[in-house]
């Protein structure tokens, strides 16, 4: 290779001026980065013909991207891999895990023995990352969410931290079908997102069939332009291009970076290279290791001893919430004014943001019907308008979470159905984000079902780790506020919309896991359970059987998940073992089912009073009614079940 | 206004040649429009203000878009409304339906009486669009889906009927923030639909704030250029203009046309007219009384008779599913080699389709796990490839089916969660689409979790009109793919992925609401219900429990909703009041609470085996053991249950 003269830079070490061959040190770098490429797809390779399963094929065409981000332009400490200041790597196509934990192996972040026990039950190298692995900032598999765990990763630095790390999105160009990845495409450009610098693997190739673009980069291209971001295309395998690219990402100001990285699926395996037919299977082991003997041959410099991963590494760091003061009680009494458990929750936001800096939040364009405008006005510099885009405004939850925040992000019930997908792989990645839907239910009356959260409860009660809270009165509104961002992990809470009366006193203590017991008498001959609107139906009810000489036992679940299967067992005994759970959700998924199966044992007569049908519009009441749980359908209700037994 | 030469047509009118001046006519037809648009805003303001709650000016700045629509550009017959020949609508800004239901009141689809008893309990005009009301399509309301859905009913047309209809979708721009928007936009391009055209609403001001681009129509410009369509830029409130685009866009070949209509929120109600928050409030009596009176103002023509509308408008046809010759039978036997359930339905499908041209399958990029190829190969123009984009492959079902059409929609189940909004509106719109979810639960092994669906039963089965079945061998598989389709109204099956003995003779029959009892025995001392691979591992276990002396009945559910409580019960009655549910599922919203559920008024002993933690990678062996749902599981617990009673 030729060297020009301006190919020379002097550089200042220490004492000295030394003149550099630019282009030769350049050269050297790009040899051992070629190696490095070539010794990820070995490994590769090697991992998933072991495993029996996998995506070799996925990895071979991202090889030079993931050694030119690992092993040159990424700055991170192996030694602490979860560093928040380090820079973040999100693989959003995470079917090609093994080119992963191969870097990482290589980087020094896991042992390299690690590599072969790929898909193993005995393994933290899932078949798909999570953030059991060092590094790792969230789950991937499904494809389409890494772009807005990016935005969260990047938000955070640019408009929170203000730290100078920077984040790197592997994408794939399949999943760019995903609308999500457009939503996070047009918020990363809004918030000016010049610290994320996301790569398109254009590999062509879908599992099925190739991808609508094909090669067509400049189809990309105006499609990425038009959403605000700088694109660079290259040659995805050539790694002096990549190199170049990202450098240019680097210095570019006021927008994000794609890098539209032409490649070939199965790159290096030769009987695959950019062939059909090959997703999502291992190599068969003689073609596996003709494939490894030949990318042998490409490595030129000596492999360098592998790193060996400091032993804390792995250690997960516990987090612990930081409260600056004491929170705050809330503001609200019985006897005063009703209050929408929504309006609590935003007043709550507002009050406790002010003791924990590591407080945000995030809204989809309803944050006058969610309140959380009441935490904007407080807090401008932590609230971000996610418009309406709930799937970017979860997966950007789940960046924030990756960097210590402690994330709120509300609509109504409804529309976080639009990120269910998000919300399973937020539950997979335990990751620590509060989801808050408002609007559950017919409750909210004249805008009818598009807008009623009916399969909310059933939505995350099914994932096993969230934390679910369903208050019924401002007072434990605003606790569940707090004990949603005291607790590790991810949480649910559930607002209404109309307003409600105030039953606790600002000093009640409410926990995770514990129902209240609002009416108790040693005649009581029913536990009726209600939460949220229908707490108060039961109330009413309580009073209008009273009347009728008939006494009842009334409790506020509040938590849903954990349940308070002690307490709701004792008043279901001490009630004939007569339970009768009352509730504006469907059936299936909903309260009465949670109350069913964590009493099953004791073999209670659970009723139901649930919405069966698909609602309509009509006032609060009326629908109430309509659909069987106002205190009328729970007086009939409670005569009938007393009657029958 | 000055006519030139060249506004002189020459028309042909039965045996007379007439001069036309086309400039004069044309005005005439704008002062019509222009007066009928008025009439639509003092329908809104009215009908909002009685109402008490809506959203008037959402429906104010599409005025003269829905008037050239409806009174000039859309060709449908009134008597008719849900004729798949004519034109179709979609309202994707679900919130401006009293706009829409003012149009069809004047075009004399539905009374004009009705217009009042907006959002009443006992009224057809819901707080926003659903099917119930003639020439709906789709219910709307949750934004971002009515694109879709036009995606659906323009492939219909172009792709299958060939017939001439065009499809117009009008859609808000705070709504094109949501990801479905684009990946319509991107299979709209890809499927060459130049009988589809987009109206935007640019009135830049979404709900809490204005949306991220503003009157800026050259950034709209942009981005759906890139996307392949054919833009068209607009005063949205010249109804010259619109006539004039939507004129272009009937021409245009190819290409899908968006007209991206620079409009005002709020016009034509003086207080409120580009100004924010008055998002979702209907005006106050006095202000709503001298906005129409200010409109009135505008009208020129006289106020035409109101047309009545046919008897017939709003009877619903009953569907009758067709077939051609009876649905061939199974080609399995017990005995015979295993076969996947997904695999089955794949050939089920192929081999049902032969004989009903309505049944249409829709996949996204994973035809080769879910086996609709097999469906493809069969029948290539009745195949949809839809990429990596659940949302718009289901939103493009609900518009094949509201053309008549059969569509299965097919992908792993877990990915089926990323559609979860578009299901719950289906669900609203009690739409005849059929969702086919492979790869349920842990049974898929070394994927893990992202690839794995175990909230699936949770988050159909919460929709109250889904038909929710899980065959457990390739026989019932196949049924179920005959029993989805004969059904009129959603359905959703849930398919294994490794392979299952066969256990059903061809003949064997099975419905919806029916479960089948495997095992029987007068010694029977617990009920073991299964299905899909937990059926086989029970199964398992009935045999080791066999040999232990325990009698143990065996239940393939089968059916999940409607769930036969009746065989259920008798079988757990004699079965000593024991129950154990055994499920490849999260417990919640699982199998188990809905066995429990059906059985509560018996008061069984309802004991479940579940998934309940996130689980990992692993081989399906390894981690049904691991989680608790094999038969070595099932036989601890048994006897444990035994034990205890």
């Amino acid at each position: 290779m030729e060297c020009s003269l301006t190919d020379w830079r002097v550089k200042r070490i220490g004492r000295w001026e030394v003149q550099f061959n630019m282009s030769a040190l350049q050269e050297e770098k790009a040899v051992r980065l070629r190696d490095l490429a070539a010794r990820l797809r070995i490994d590769s390779i090697q991992a998933t013909t072991a495993a029996g399963s996998g995506h070799p094929s996925s990895c071979a065409s991202a090889a030079e991207i993931v050694s030119a981000l690992f092993f040159s332009v990424m700055r991170f400490n192996p030694a602490e891999p979860d560093n928040p200041e380090n820079d973040a790597f999100v693989l959003s196509k995470g079917h090609a895990a093994p080119l992963l934990y191969s870097a990482l192996a290589e980087a020094g972040v896991i042992p390299r023995e690690e590599l072969l026990k790929l898909r193993r039950i005995d393994s933290i190298l899932e078949g798909h990352p999570t953030p059991r692995i060092p590094f790792v900032k969230a789950a991937t598999g499904s494809l389409g969410q890494g772009l807005s765990v990016g935005v969260g990763l990047a938000l955070a630095a640019k408009h929170l931290d203000r730290t100078a790390d920077r984040t790197y999105v592997l994408l794939g160009d399949g999943e760019s079908a995903e609308g999500a990845v457009w939503e996070a495409a047009a918020s990363a450009s809004h918030y000016g997102l010049d610290n994320l610098c996301a790569i398109l693997d254009i590999n062509r190739l879908g599992q099925s069939e190739p991808t609508m673009a094909g090669h067509d980069l400049a189809a990309y291209e105006r499609r990425w332009q038009a959403f605000g971001w700088r694109t660079l295309s290259v040659d995805g395998h050539d790694v002096e291009q990549l190199l170049s690219a990202f450098e240019t990402a680097a210095r570019e100001k006021g927008r994000p970076t794609m890098i539209l990285a032409r490649t070939l699926k199965g790159k290096g395996i030769p009987e695959e290279e950019d062939k059909g037919g090959f997703h999502g299977k291992p190599v068969e082991k003689e073609a596996a290791e003709e494939a490894i003997r030949a990318l042998e041959r490409q490595i030129h410099g000596r492999a360098p001893e592998a790193k060996k991963p400091p032993a804390t590494a792995q250690a997960v760091v516990e987090k612990v919430v930081e409260w600056r003061s004491e929170p705050p009680a809330p503001p609200y009494a019985p006897g005063g004014k009703p209050v929408a458990t929504r309006k609590a929750f935003g007043e709550a936001l507002a009050a406790i943001g002010a003791v924990n800096q590591d407080i945000v939040v995030l809204d989809g364009d309803v944050k006058n019907s969610t309140y959380t405008e009441l935490f904007q006005e407080k807090h401008p510099e932590r609230f971000f308008q996610m418009y309406i885009a709930e799937q970017n405004m979860v997966g950007a939850a789940m960046g924030l979470a990756a960097k210590g925040k402690i994330p709120f992000a509300a609509t109504f019930a409804c529309f976080l159905a639009r990120a269910y997908d998000f919300v399973r792989m937020a539950a997979i990645g335990g990751s620590n984000i509060k989801l808050v839907g408002t609007h559950a239910g017919v409750s909210i009356g004249e805008d009818g079902p598009s807008q009623m959260g009916l399969e909310d409860l059933a939505m995350f009660a099914a994932q096993p780790n969230f934390l679910v809270l369903y208050p019924s009165d401002a007072v434990s509104a605003w606790r569940s506020v707090q004990l949603a961002a005291e607790r590790i992990g991810p949480a649910y809470l559930r607002m209404t919309r109309p307003n409600t009366p105030v039953i606790y006193e600002d000093g009640e203590s409410f926990q995770a896991g514990k129902c209240k017991v609002l009416r108790r008498s040693g005649d009581d001959r029913i536990t009726i359970v209600g939460a949220g609107v229908t707490l108060f139906e039961a109330l009413k009810a309580h009073k209008e059987l009273l009347k009728k000489g008939i006494a009842t036992r009334i409790v506020d679940l509040f938590s849903v998940q954990p349940i308070d299967a002690e307490t709701l067992a004792a008043c279901v005994e001490e009630t004939g073992g007569r339970v009768l759970v009352v509730e504006d959700h469907y059936a299936r998924g909903g309260i009465g089912e949670a109350v069913g199966a964590a009493l099953a044992q004791y073999r209670p007569r659970v009723a139901s009073l649930a919405v069966r049908e698909i609602p309509r519009s009509g006032s609060p009441a009326e629908l109430m009614d309509a659909f069987g749980i106002s205190a009328g359908s729970i007086v009939r209700k409670v005569e009938l079940l007393l009657e029958q037994s």
